[in-house]
């Protein structure tokens, strides 16, 4: 598949190592492409390093992995959309202090207002960045909750869930990404001030 | 430990059977208690039906496991909570279309406001009754997240939890209610709505 991933911070980053290595190919759309040669030099002959929109341009899944606050400058800047699978990824969240939202809103619906035609979906939200390439717990794997309003968007994400070994667990419609956002904030909770540290994640157990 | 339960539903009746069978002494109040009959009898000779008051007034830790929609009067029915552990186990959504609060409030902290010098716990809503005498998933055990102010009060439900073989997950200050009411929301949807039944519940991995 062709992966465009915006921002090539820790989640972006080990997206792209993950999916690279599955056989993807990775665009990591950054201001600076040269700051990101030697993750693109990680990735292999199947990552590159390209400004936002050619990283865009190029993908039919675009991941959007920035930090929450430069969102809307984020997506105005990702050029036509209509059509594409866009993840996001992001974290609207005052840390530790709750999602900046409310229940009112999130942030993937925010992003699918401001792109129609996109086909949006939240995901790679709920835990740390070292997981995505690490999800084993033991016996178990770390779930990956996915939030979306179109069906073949959401199986995409599920089967890129699963190149990276880890569970994907439909979620439901696009404005239960309000659920997983909330969800987020309760791991960097007990990731940070409850004291577990990072090595935690959400599992769904089904007898 | 002295318990009071308020609501005999399918929360508070497997809540009172789970523990009254772990030695403790059970009220269940109830608007009728001779309706509740079937339970006390089910629970055994530690378990009593008596009007809410009476239950209130006979705990050490009282659990509110009505509807949502009952909390207001319910609470202010309960005499004097001073000093009390109150167990917030309500669930206020409208059923899978999100919490009714958004995240400025909870339940929980409902339940403070009109109870002040009570240590109100949320615990006991991120999942069906039917799990809290069966808590198994295979080799791992249901999770219960508990958010609350108190640190002494925590520990008494921790405790409570374990009595029932569940394990208790801090969750942190009691505005972190919301989040743990978000889970719920989550859950429902995915039992219901999301066609996973109800023979799941979330369990917190570590490595």
């Amino acid at each position: 598949m062709k992966i465009g991933i915006i921002g090539a911070g820790s989640i972006g980053g080990n997206l792209g190592r993950g999916w690279a290595k599955a056989g993807h190919e990775i665009r990591f759309g950054v201001r600076k492409p040269e700051a990101a040669a030697e993750l693109v030099a990680e990735c292999g002959e199947r990552a590159q390093a390209t400004d936002v929109q050619t990283a865009a341009a190029f993908a039919e899944v675009v991941v959007v992995s920035t930090p929450y606050n430069a969102l809307p400058e984020v997506v105005s800047s990702l050029g036509d959309l209509e059509g594409k699978v866009i993840v996001d990824a992001t974290n609207p969240v005052a840390w530790d202090k709750g999602p900046t939202h409310g229940s009112s809103t999130s942030a993937a619906e925010e992003i699918a207002a401001a792109a129609p035609g996109a086909r949006v979906v939240k995901a790679f939200n709920t835990f740390g960045a070292e997981h995505l390439l690490d999800p084993k717990f033991g016996d178990r794997t770390l779930d990956v909750y996915i939030a979306g309003d179109d069906a073949d968007a959401k199986a995409s994400v599920a089967a890129l869930v699963e190149a990276l070994g880890l569970v994907p667990v439909d979620a439901g419609p696009l404005r239960n990404a309000r659920l997983v956002e909330h969800l987020a904030v309760l791991w960097i909770h007990l990731a940070t001030q409850g004291g577990l540290g990072r090595d935690i994640g959400f599992s769904l157990l089904r007898k």
